[in-house]
């Protein structure tokens, strides 16, 4: 039995809870079931299908130590059928209280019978000058302020 | 005078030769009108906004050997109004017969009532391990092919 979610936020808001549990059945819940869905991992590997990115992700889960990831949308595109996510996400790691490292991530979401599925899901790693400034996720606040 | 782009493979075969030209004009007059469209380069900066992304490529253009990317769309995702592109990237500098780069992106596309333009143009650098199969871009081909 799926999940259904109601909107692109309940999908993303359910991909991040399950990233922090490490629960692979919540992960993949999420993703569409089309053998076409995309997953860029940081590390530059591009994963396709349902399989192999269930795989990817469990690898991930089983290689590292227990981590989170705060995850904050930044602008957002929405259509009848498909939406995108600008996200920049927050890695904490362990019991380190502050964040591990930042992600780029592009999340595009697809509705369909059983509500708004993840399609693709494209994370870069933030640039170490981006991590520079005194309070880094502000930097990117709201769409506005531009970095160069 | 700006040019209508009835699909998005118009708008991005235009923003490659704009790439291949060093075309700043050619360019940004792929992307929307729209101070929240997002630019996320391989390095890892994310850069918003018309006059930023304006002066981000005109960087990479005047700091650069004279580029070209052949860019290869390995799927899309389209509604009426958005559509998504992932696409491999392979670059070539100068006048080496082979690429030097090759990375995954995802072009967001919205239409308009300028016909399709540029919403998020998300670049990561293709992780070495993969460079290591004997031709490359056939690895991603079709959707079908899995990389783990």
């Amino acid at each position: 039995m799926r999940t259904l979610y109601t909107s692109s936020e309940d999908a993303e808001e359910a991909f991040y809870n399950a990233i922090g549990h490490g629960d692979i059945d919540a992960l993949m819940n999420v993703w569409a079931e089309d053998e076409e869905i995309v997953c860029i991992h940081p590390t530059g590997q591009r994963i396709t299908g349902v399989g192999a990115i269930r795989e990817s992700w469990q690898a991930i889960f089983g290689d590292n130590a227990r981590f989170s990831m705060q995850a904050r949308c930044l602008v957002r595109w929405e259509s009848m059928l498909l939406c995108i996510h600008s996200v920049i996400e927050t890695l904490y790691v362990g019991d380190e209280p502050m964040p591990h490292a930042q992600m780029l991530t592009t999340n595009v979401y697809q509705r369909g019978a059983d509500g708004w599925r993840l399609l693709v899901h494209h994370a870069t790693p933030a640039s170490e000058a981006d991590h520079e400034g005194a309070d880094f996720a502000d930097d990117f606040g709201g769409g506005e302020r531009t970095l160069h």
